[in-house]
């Protein structure tokens, strides 16, 4: 059974993760007017030509008025901007959302009476950018967590809830401190260490004038696909969320630098204990279902990846 | 068309690896007979319920006086005491192998003149342990590195080498010196960091008494697989390529040290200078089709993993 849980939606931006919502809204006919936003042309060309939205247009302005729902699917560092861009452009009681993977800075923005912001991140994703490379099951069984403030409307925040959970999402509600640490430990610190390490694989190849790259083995190989991310993505979630960032790296500097003083003293037991205890983590989060990466989930859908 | 390159066979040490090349030995008719060596009970039974080994043996010293091939799958830190603890056993004319992810010291070990010893690394693996969770196709389109010295005998490194393509692998010869530094970036580091930052997660959450682990997100989720690998075979890894692991980890800490600065210091340009670099690596792995993990491929050919 659907039902238009909103009339009409604008979503600004729609690269992997506003073309995948485009997608899923659709699906479920949660809404009933659909409307796509990107600066460039061409990626409005691919949204009439997937057929993802009912209307595409090179700027917010005007789907923005004829809409209840507007999701700001930009990189975290343009979210603000679009927002006050299309504020004198909004219904009343329309609902303002966005994706954005850092919520301190966002969650603070500050939207007239009349309309309601409720900051959300959809945790979920792929290395793959463009609306080409969306597919509405992303968010299944993925987590959605809203950052709400005092300020924002209770009601707004049950329909965005409602919006995540009928496309699949278990919806968390937490502060944007904790979700920016949360974040900071569980994505942004493993996407800074595979850039780091990828690089310098390249580096020590130039150098030494051998081929290394190639034999990318299980690890190395999945931490290039981690460092293939959208640069400019990862550039504006790096310098918002810099003081989580900064924090989860101290901590995790001093682990590995413990553990090569493990190596160094030939350690074994120090070793042994550390990776014993790693192991029961993957464990538990097979369990709980949380294991599978998103490539995988699709394939066993019979997708094409 | 099969044909026996070797009469018979001995498999010592019947984990992920060992179990996957006596399938693969079986499913192309490789060898007349094969026989499987693990000091577990247990794993000698799997053995022989999965039905991939003649025999099985809980000491290697009767099959491999009826061996004319004997491949020593053990933890990198046991195969000289294997091979040792065999040698006094083995035929005229046999060929001992290895698959250690390790091989400065074990290219060093040196056998009688009537046998012939030639070190190998399949590279190629899953963070999975045991008899039960190996495959044939694990091997396909991945490299075998051989790292034979002046002394080792030609004819055997031909023989080994024929072996490891006729099972879909690539190989390649190198020093083991090369061999040691190229897995200590492209295996040996990566697995050192996912174990460090599931630790440092796992820290965190118990300190903050708030769930973290639970909204592992990609990145992390793809490094908790890892970090699940074997902890003896990585203690042994990490212990036996010390120097090319401290050296490897030294040019990693640099990087890393200087993209933190980078963040500290909100310089966006450097970062997305090295964040396009590393996209371009990930786009070459990807045409030479080394990009793909196990998983995948098993999915994609319609097996459950």
């Amino acid at each position: 059974m659907s039902f238009n849980l909103f009339h009409s939606a604008t979503i600004i931006g729609v690269g992997l993760i506003g073309s995948s919502l485009a997608r899923a809204l659709r699906n479920k006919g949660l809404v009933n007017k659909l409307y796509g936003v990107s600066r460039s042309e061409e990626n409005c060309k691919k949204l009439l030509d997937l057929n993802i939205v009912d209307e595409a247009y090179n700027s917010p302005i005007i789907p923005v008025q004829k809409s209840d729902l507007i999701v700001v699917c930009t990189p975290v560092g343009s979210v603000e901007k679009v927002i006050q861009e299309i504020l004198p452009f909004v219904q009343n009681k329309a609902i303002i959302s966005d994706v954005g993977s850092v919520k301190g800075k966002i969650s603070k923005i500050i939207v007239p009476d009349s309309v309601s912001f409720v900051p959300a991140h959809p945790v979920a994703g792929t290395e793959k950018s463009g609306p080409e490379n969306g597919f509405a099951e992303l968010f299944e069984n993925r987590w959605c967590i809203l950052t709400p403030t005092e300020l924002t409307n209770r009601g707004a925040v049950e329909k965005v809830s409602t919006l995540w959970t009928q496309i699949g999402m278990k919806v968390e509600i937490m502060t944007p401190e904790r979700h920016d640490v949360v974040m900071a430990l569980m994505s942004h610190l493993p996407h800074l260490i595979a850039y780091t390490i990828v690089g310098t694989a390249s580096d020590l190849e130039k150098q030494e004038q051998y081929d290394v790259l190639k034999y990318a083995a299980g690890g190395f190989r999945d931490f290039t696909r981690i460092a293939g991310s959208d640069p400019i993505m990862w550039r504006d979630i790096f310098l918002n969320n810099q003081n989580a960032v900064l924090d989860c790296l101290q901590r995790f500097t001093e682990d590995l630098t413990s553990l090569q003083r493990a190596i160094r003293h030939r350690d074994s037991e120090a070793l042994v204990d550390w990776f014993k205890r790693t192991r029961v983590i993957r464990k538990e989060l097979e369990e709980i279902g949380q294991a599978q990466p998103e490539n995988e989930k699709m394939l066993l859908k019979g997708k094409k990846i």
